[in-house]
């Protein structure tokens, strides 16, 4: 029966191209592509540095009007949740990443310390999607964010908010000695 | 630069046994293990059919005191965000995950509505955590949860709360046939 099905999708998503062939995630006129490391510290980035071909496959921009974030990302096959559906936790950590990188592009050197989601509708595995995160509100230390997650017909499929702490940038580079410590 | 840095992990982490030997996560008395299987449909399931060995390990029990969900959880180091600390995102993702649980394992066939996040503290990469999700309470179709990443020391990494929805069981039956459509 499984492999049944999974013969099944296995055809529908080569004839689409999205399953063995990941698609290629162009960005727009007008966004500028961010050239993301693999690894922030001693490890490999949970979402940028994921080189499985079946995952998430991201490409992150930021657009040159208003400096805002936006990415392209494909939730494959192995990011099911509901069955033939994305995980809603996969569309939450893109989130919290999108979020902050909002942050970061304009000069906020932050960490997360809330993240809210409201799942509107499923997303079914295989769908190319645009992630928007931009900045709301900045109140001293904290910076406020929005993000969401639609496709190319404008579907909105996830919103997120998320409240992201300013600290000194030089704390970073001390992050790995303490992690050490552990 | 990096190569020492990631030199200075590899043996440090060698030393504790938690990069190339993954800890075995075991449960304690009075939790009964729960099988997951690799997908619930066409593709394979984000965290629990996660076959990377430097990721996300997960091992989920049930307490056979209140039923309530228990989970071991390791984040390896391909769960990074911050430098040598936990991504915030695959925190949230397996918090949803079991939160979800705690529904499913009380007999409520649910899908996540809301989602919400509180990072207290920085979690560091290697860590073997527990994780604790619960229903807080049932209203009609919705069925509030909550859930809390923790160490071996007690300290609390992040604590989450959920809304899900419960829907009729064979609507999960139908999921697949509705993501061929797309």
């Amino acid at each position: 029966m499984f492999e049944i099905i999974w013969t099944k999708a296995y055809f529908m998503n080569e004839k689409k191209g999205n399953m063995n062939n990941v698609p290629e995630l162009s960005g727009e006129m007008g966004w500028s592509e961010l050239k993301i490391p693999d690894s922030y510290g001693i490890g490999r980035a949970f979402i940028t540095g994921d080189r499985s071909s079946d995952r998430i496959k991201v490409r992150y921009f930021k657009k040159d009007s208003d400096n805002s974030f936006v990415a392209r990302v494909w939730f494959g096959p192995s990011t099911e949740g509901p069955p033939g559906h994305v995980h809603g936790g996969s569309m939450a950590a893109v989130l919290d990443e999108a979020m902050g990188a909002s942050a970061w592009i304009a000069g906020h050197t932050v960490v997360a310390a809330k993240l809210a989601v409201k799942y509107r509708t499923m997303l079914p595995l295989g769908t190319v999607t645009t992630i928007e995160a931009w900045i709301s509100s900045v109140k001293g230390k904290k910076v406020i964010t929005k993000g969401k997650v639609f496709d190319e017909t404008g579907t909105v499929y996830t919103e997120s908010e998320g409240l992201f702490i300013n600290i000194p940038s030089e704390i970073f580079g001390e992050m790995i000695n303490h992690s050490d410590a552990l």
